[in-house]
This record gives structure tokens, C-alpha cells and sequence, in this order.
């Protein structure tokens, strides 16, 4: 296996004081709606608004003196983005990030203002993990890719290290599946530290690259999802984390849009934080009742950013509201 | 003066393990935008998502055998309603609200939705003040004010109290202004734990009914302000409640409809939370350098009740982002 629980624990050493232990969150209204004692790790609430600093900061953290004198390179239009850049100011290095052109202005800003060089370029010619890797070799620059990695799969798991910490018991485990990395580490974490827990992965209907590859027992590759789960759009799954994946995950469940609205709205009104679409489809596979729940079931809510215009768009799409 | 710290201290220990201790949130962004240390005491995270909770159920827990067994009554549009609602059926009783009839349905059905009777009334035709009296009279009920009564007050003061005991010293505490009842439990409170500490009351320009009221020495009554902080629309403060802050404010700073919506927006972006109007005077205050922050400044961010369709439709109105 890629990591093991010492990993993640060692990860865990590394992030204490940098990246918030962020809040696990109840609600005695979404329990009774669905039948089950849940707890939401709110990772929209860490740095950078998604639990991909953890990674980010793991993978720097543990980069020679002379790599973070050089830097560090990173491509992604979405939470990598921010995470690799704050992960490199904080260690005192500097982070150069690829960007497809048409990345909206307000994501590109906030990289740059945690300090980053933003390169973009044209996503429909160019091919990022080749212009990636140019980028870096030219300037000597250390790549952190978003998921397929061991340090980076490692700091994500610390989220589900800190819920059970924090909760103890917990029947069922609920983590949103993109890459994979979050899962990966999740999964890595949980299962030894609660021998018996329920991993589940979700993803939206339109990208169930993960569940496809679990049936086939191997990677599988889907047309590129189309679906408002930005964060979890991956074709195919990370090949070190379906390894991972594939051995711990009990079940993948899969969410359609308007149970990824439903969620969204209900996190709004009831919880009164802000979700973004994936982010939010843990919640929506409890609420949708995907998930045979009961007992005590942790969720993992991955991310929270997402700009109040985006917000009224998506929300104005179909989708009741629930309870 | 209508109430001490010590009928602070018993609201407290009465609500000890029935109202949420709400989170304090911190923020680096807001920190460095602000120029101060600032914490964010979340009564949007309280049960039926506002202050409210603490007052109404301070107030109901001491009542008598007899009146829990009649009923209690209350008067609201806003979150008194689902405040005193929730308080009567956590102490096994029951709640009658006099809501006007145009109240959203949203409110009505959350009113309900927690063991409440609705009554509803012409608020262009009668008055909610005689028509309460003559409802609790007609039915044996016991009417509870939304701030004009010692134990609300008393019960809106535990929220300074917790908030001074998480964080410790502060040298300025940041509280919207409505009837005044949640500023007088916390002034009474804060002022009393931490001498010295500087009373900011917020209120909305168009409803400066306390700062008037404070430069004429006497209680001073505006026509009823048109202003998207509903929950401070209060013409003239109440009498107990100017009692108490005639003496403990130190100031009332005021924010424009602009200054709030820019206050939502960056809450909602930056610190992934909800807030409605009132709720976020607070927060907008310290944006548009209303107070003169420097040091540690606690804020009173004090309810999250509202749907993402008003949402979206206040946002979409002028304001500029901050940060």
C-alpha cells in the first residue's frame, strides 16, 4: 500500500498549528431527517477553504531546503490551487500555478494574494500535465500533483484522524470521491484506527469513474463529467489511490445534481454554512438517502468555496427543498 | 438597574446543556482587513439560529408549574417566534404566536414546525401589543416580550459571557442594536467581567433610534426604518433595555443597507457562513471602519435566518466586496 496509518499520523504532527482542526458539526434536524447520529467534518472551514491544504502542505513540508528555495509547481483550476500557494508561502518557498485561461478571475486573485505566480493556459490546445511538467523542469521547480501522491493522499487523511478523534465510534465513514486522495487517506486512517467502519465514497452520477473501476476491478476512463461537482470531475481514478481505494472503499454511492442543490440549500438554511457543490455531495447522499445510514455516520464536507453569483446560479436550478 | 451579572450567571447555568454553546470563529483575512484580533461569537449557530433562543427560554424556564401548563404566548414576525416556540417544547408546554399574515411562509411553517399554534393578524389594521394581551388573557397564557423583560435580557447576556470566557480579555465588544435587549444582557455582562472593555452598539442607518435617544439623554422614537436589517427595526428602544445601555454603551456606530449586503457577501465567501441582515451588522461595522477596532474585538454575530431565494435577492443589490 502507498501510506499507512503512521503516515497519516505523521502528517497529522506536521499540520498541528498550521492547518485548522477544523469543527465537526451537529444538527438534531438532519439527524431525524436521516435517522442516524451524523457528523460533519467541516473542511470548508479550513485554510483555503478545502481540505486539499492538508495535502498541499504535507507534500511541501517535507521538500528539501533546496527545493523550497527553488519552489514549487502546481496545476489546477480549482482548491489545489490555493492550497499548494499558501502551503508554500507558509514554508517560506514560492509557488508558481497553472491555470487554465478562463479560470475565473476571483480564483486566480485569491492564489495570487496567498503569494503564487499564476501561468495560465489554453485548456482546449494544451495539455496541463505536459505544460506542468515543462514548467518545472524549466525552472527547477518541485511539481505537487493534487492527488497522486503519498504525502499528498497522507495529509488528506488527517481529516478523518481528527473526526474520530474527536466523535470516537462511528458506524459509517461518508467521503466524497474525486481523484481519490481524500478517500485514500480517509480510508487509510479510519480503517485502523476503527477496525469495522463502513467506508463510503460518493460521487455525482455524470463522474462515476471510481464505482465503475471498482466493479471492473480495475482503472476505468469516462467521457470528462459533466456536473456542477467541479472538485470531482476526474475521468479516471489516481492510480495510487484506487490502489488504495479499491481494497478499503465498502460501497460507492453516486448523487445527481439536484441532490448536490437539495444539500447545498439545506446546508444553507438549516446549518447556515456554505457548501460548495462537491463539497456538499457527502450531505447529499444522507439527505437523498443513498446511504443505508443508522447508528453514528461521519461525513467529510471537502470544501466550502464557491462566489455568491455561482451560488444564486446553481440554486436557482431545480432541486426541493428538503425538511 | 433591571438586572445583574448574577442573573446572568443563573441564565447561564439554566441554559447550560439546552442552548448550543456557539462557536467563536476566527479569521486571518478578517484580522488583517480589520487591523485587530477579532472574534466572531456565532448566534447563527444557535438552536432555531439566533440569540433569541436564550432570552425566551431564560424567561419560560421560570415560569411556574401552572402557566407551563396553560401555555405561553409571544408576538413575532422574526426569531422570537421559533424562539419561544422551541423554549416552550423543551419545557413541556406550548407556545401560541401572533404572526402577521404576510409573515413568509417559511417562518410560519419553522414556527410550527417546533410545537407552536400560529395566530395570525392584519399588521396594517391591528395592533400586535393589544391584540397579545388580549390573546393571553382570553386563554390564560403568559405573554413573553421579546426584550422588555429582565430574564430575556438576563438570558441574550450569556452570550458575552461565554464568548469573554473562551477568549478572555477584549478590549472592545461589538453588539447590534435592536429593541436593545441583547446589548443590555451583554453590556451588563462584559462590562462587569471585564471592566474597561468599550460597548460598541451597531445599528442600521435608517433605525438609529438608540444613538438618538442617547444624544437626547431620553428614549426618542423615528418612524418605523425601511432598512434590509429587519431584525432591528425597532422605532424606540425599550425602557428596561435603555435603562441598562443609557449607562453601559459607549458608543452607537451605524451601517448602510451597502455596508451589511458587503458584510453577508463576505461572509458567505471568506468565512463560509450565513448570516442574515441583522445578524451581520455587527461584522459590517468593522468592515467599513466604523468602529475603531485595534486590539481584541469580539463581535455578536447574532442570527443566520435566511432563505437562499432572499438571499440571492438582496445580494444582487449594489455593494462591493471586500478583500
Amino acid at each position: 500500500m502507498p501510506i499507512t496509518l503512521t503516515d497519516v499520523q505523521a502528517a497529522a504532527r506536521r499540520l498541528d498549528g498550521v492547518a485548522n482542526r477544523t469543527p465537526v458539526l451537529r444538527s438534531r434536524t438532519l439527524d431525524a431527517l436521516v435517522g442516524a447520529e451524523v457528523f460533519l467534518k467541516c473542511e470548508n472551514f479550513q485554510r483555503t477553504g478545502a481540505f486539499k491544504f492538508r495535502g498541499a502542505y504535507n507534500a511541501c513540508a517535507q521538500l528539501g531546503p533546496e527545493q523550497l528555495e527553488r519552489g514549487i509547481a502546481a496545476y489546477s483550476s480549482g482548491n489545489h490551487a490555493q492550497a499548494v500557494a499558501l502551503a508554500a508561502r507558509e514554508l517560506g518557498s514560492r509557488a508558481v500555478i497553472l491555470m487554465p485561461e478562463d479560470t475565473p478571475a476571483s480564483k486566480q486573485a485569491a492564489t495570487e494574494g496567498y503569494g503564487a505566480e499564476v501561468v495560465t493556459y489554453d485548456r482546449y490546445t494544451g495539455d496541463r500535465v505536459a505544460l506542468g511538467a515543462a514548467l518545472a523542469a524549466e525552472r527547477g521547480l518541485t511539481l505537487i500533483p493534487p492527488y497522486e501522491h503519498p504525502h499528498v493522499m497522507a495529509g488528506q487523511g488527517t481529516a478523518a484522524l481528527e473526526l474520530l478523534d474527536e466523535v470516537g465510534e462511528l458506524d459509517t465513514l461518508v467521503v466524497p470521491v474525486g481523484g481519490g486522495g481524500l478517500m485514500a487517506g480517509c480510508a487509510t486512517a479510519a480503517t485502523q484506527v476503527r477496525p469495522g467502519i463502513r467506508m463510503i465514497g460518493v460521487e455525482p452520477e455524470a463522474g462515476d469513474d471510481t464505482r465503475r473501476s471498482l466493479a471492473a476491478g480495475a482503472r476505468v476512463t469516462i467521457p470528462v463529467p459533466r456536473t456542477i461537482a467541479d472538485g470531482q470531475a476526474a475521468p479516471t481514478p489516481g492510480e495510487l489511490t484506487f490502489a488504495v481505494n479499491r481494497r478499503l472503499i465498502d460501497e460507492v454511492v453516486l448523487v445527481s445534481d439536484d441532490d448536490i442543490r437539495t444539500a447545498m440549500r439545506h446546508a444553507f438554511e438549516r446549518l447556515r454554512i456554505v457548501m460548495e457543490p462537491s463539497g456538499a455531495t457527502g450531505l447529499a447522499a444522507l439527505l437523498a438517502k443513498k446511504v443505508r445510514a443508522g447508528g453514528r455516520a461521519g461525513v467529510i464536507i471537502s470544501g466550502g468555496n464557491i462566489d455568491t453569483a455561482r451560488f444564486g446560479a446553481l440554486l436557482a436550478g431545480p432541486g426541493p427543498t428538503v425538511g
